[in-house]
């Protein structure tokens, strides 16, 4: 031991750690229609956008309401003026546009998690590659501990998700985890806050990529579960995803500040 | 089933779905010359840009001409007014400038299918990459749906395609069909509109793509062909590929609005 | 057969090919120092920047001297300004800067290929990865047809090539063509015009990301020799080069005009 | 031999370009804050950047002291304000914001080795996904030279590095190497300069790049030992670090030049 550093518990580097992020980090001050344009291009500038599939939600204030971006925009383009407010039959109840019919499923996930405010869902390269496999998606870096444990797997694919068959299945898979893998289709976030959906589902496409770049080299090493474990709760304090989401926000409006427009 | 959630049947989804974006989405109303130019950017975004390689056309309303880029420019250059009328010996009718020769082949496309009214044809680097495998392409992922069952494989690689045995042998594995993968050259889209040419032809560059990223990765499992069907129906309509197409024009004209002079 | 298209011989469309783009293509006016420039950031468009590996030269009037750019500027920096003419001792004769003593062996291939006036060498990252496994590099796609039975290998590395040792090496693994693969190292073109090594060095690069993408995909199939070499005569015209440089280089140009100041 | 090429020893030429390129690449007067936003515009600019992972550290004059960017802050992000002098228990002494906890291991490694002043550490997609494999990394390309038997490996993952275990162990497994590479973690260099630092940690995210590439596409193959230590010694002398420093702070200045700020 060098003889400068006084060694202590790894504990209390962890709780400082949270204090101070969470000191350090303040929560966002957008509003949901902002949140929602902000973490489509955020999804975007990180590889999800596909054409018009996926979709961003926030569950609203009303119950069976939610607010979802107009379907005939890319995640690249969203812009916060573009978010309507819908029911859970893709109705508009404000703003102007067309709802997605494939968020049928996102209702049955609102209606069955309580918990949950925000769901992400997306068709990222990787993650539909990996999902062509039939495998579950696999934690194994630092970078995608908030996942460990924490990824449902749907093996079946129920084909395009229009109807309620789907939404049963997506939201029996998903459980009581954050994240689903879905086969064929893709990652989805299902969290409290559209924050940490955000940052997770980020993590979920980088996971994929560290899974196909892996698997094509060689064979993945699982981590200890005990660090596993322990990695996850450090990447899940309020104030992680805070800071992450914050920075990822800022880059987006850099590249294009009439997204909060 | 939550409990304030009506369940219904896919179908009532899906006829939802084919009404609103009939009714949200507008054709365009773009010159022959604008669509064509707008199609090259679009693809060249898509990563189809190969140097010169590669032919966007466009029946003309006179019997055996068509509209085509100026073989002189890549796809990332074009501009609406570098587009030629020509007749099926790549005589330019109309501009100025000179055409791909390689596009010979097209002209029989455009005589054995009178349904056809538009083909897009490129060399982009994942479909180029699995052609030299000379195995059929797959579509086993959601966004890829549009090309289930619906891609015809030209096995032998019959030279640059400067006559007319190509044309004879790349019009014969289209068939009846709206694309086909040709080894070790590339993909082409051969559809009524451009606006479905083009989606279908940036989704088979996507479908190669995740095709060699699952292969070096595992072993891809195929969808439920009574799903497949299903996906391809859906993803078939007219609302559908107007929407992709309309969102895509959007981000290339935003990148460089010169596209469509 | 359509009965509105009338078959000929294909090398008749190859003649008229030919003819027309000798015609519709005017060779370029740039100087040697902006060809040069133009050519060193047109490879790095192509993912030929490795830091500060790679050299661009272009033989010189009197005998012994050719034209380098700065060792200290990557590719994608060098302006026509920081182009030098040197000795074969790496000496400046012209302009103001340092000449990269890699280019050593250069001088070799000028002295013993009086039919080659320009060479380009670079480090980009998938013939890197594919030369680190000692095996030929493969053209079995159309637009690598250029290089089909073109490509000499040096399965040895000798080093860093700052002697003549390697000078000997590399110019005995051309031989009299017109590329060579060099293992550990990258890839190389030499020839009569610096078109036609710009064009055909970005085809070795697409040519080995081809290769390292089929290869963890499958196993690649080689092209019918009598087609392989038809697609080399007509990929070896110079209308074609200079056509394919003239677009790579008006898209470098919109990208920095100051390339050539 | 070509009649008008002098042969020579190597040692010659390798001496020439030592003295050339210390005579003609000058050292960077930028301070310590700006050198750390440069490195952090470098670092994203070659695959580096993962939310918030990372640091790159510079020993300060006081014993125990060291320079950190701010936690919040993305590496495409820093800004040379945002640089903070901090002790090795994380609190800062000079500037606004928070050091990440994470970089305690630094401390560790500053008080082992006398020798490092800087040390450069990120989280890169092909590095990461080889770091899943347990597998140490591989120099066997030219460009890649200076981390030949330069390149020490951690192959157990302790966990997110937060506490004094970490320290001892990452530090052990770097010994007296100027780089390591963490299991189910990433690369890091420990130099006598930041230059150098940078350079290396470049240079190790390129080379897993090469590595993943190669080994989904077949077998790697070692250079020659003798080859390798000549190849470190020359990528190794100041004048090349300094040289392609130079190099990759103008590209990153050119992208924004308020990093420096």
């Amino acid at each position: 031991m060098p003889h400068d550093l006084e060694v202590r518990d790894k504990a209390s580097y962890i709780a400082a750690y949270t204090e101070k992020t969470g000191r350090s980090v303040s929560p966002s001050h957008w509003t949901n229609r902002q949140k929602i344009a902000l973490v489509c291009r955020i999804l975007a500038m990180n590889g999800h956008a596909s054409g018009l599939a996926g979709q961003v939600t926030l569950r609203g204030e009303q119950p069976g309401t939610f607010w979802i971006h107009d379907y005939r925009y890319g995640l690249e383009e969203v812009q916060a003026r573009d978010v309507l407010l819908i029911d859970s039959d893709m109705r508009v109840l404000e703003g102007d546009g067309m709802a997605n019919p494939g968020a049928r499923f996102h209702a049955w996930i609102y209606a069955n998690r309580p918990d949950v405010n925000a769901i992400c869902h997306t068709h990222p390269i990787f993650a539909s590659a990996l999902a062509m496999l039939e495998v579950p998606l696999i934690a194994a870096h630092m970078d995608t501990m908030g996942l460990y444990e924490e990824v449902g797997f749907l093996k079946e694919w129920p084909g395009i998700p229009f109807g309620d068959d789907e939404g049963r299945l997506i939201s029996g898979a998903l459980g009581g985890k954050r994240c689903v893998f879905l086969a064929h289709h893709g990652p989805l976030a299902a969290c409290a806050t559209i924050e940490e959906a955000c940052v997770l589902l980020v993590a979920m496409e980088r996971a994929a990529r560290l899974q196909t770049i892996a698997l094509a080299a060689g064979d993945i090493r699982p981590v200890d579960p005990a660090r596993g474990m322990e990695g996850k709760r450090l990447k899940q304090t309020a104030g992680s995803y805070l800071a992450w989401f914050a920075h990822y926000a800022r880059v987006a409006i850099r590249a294009d500040g009439n997204c909060v427009l």
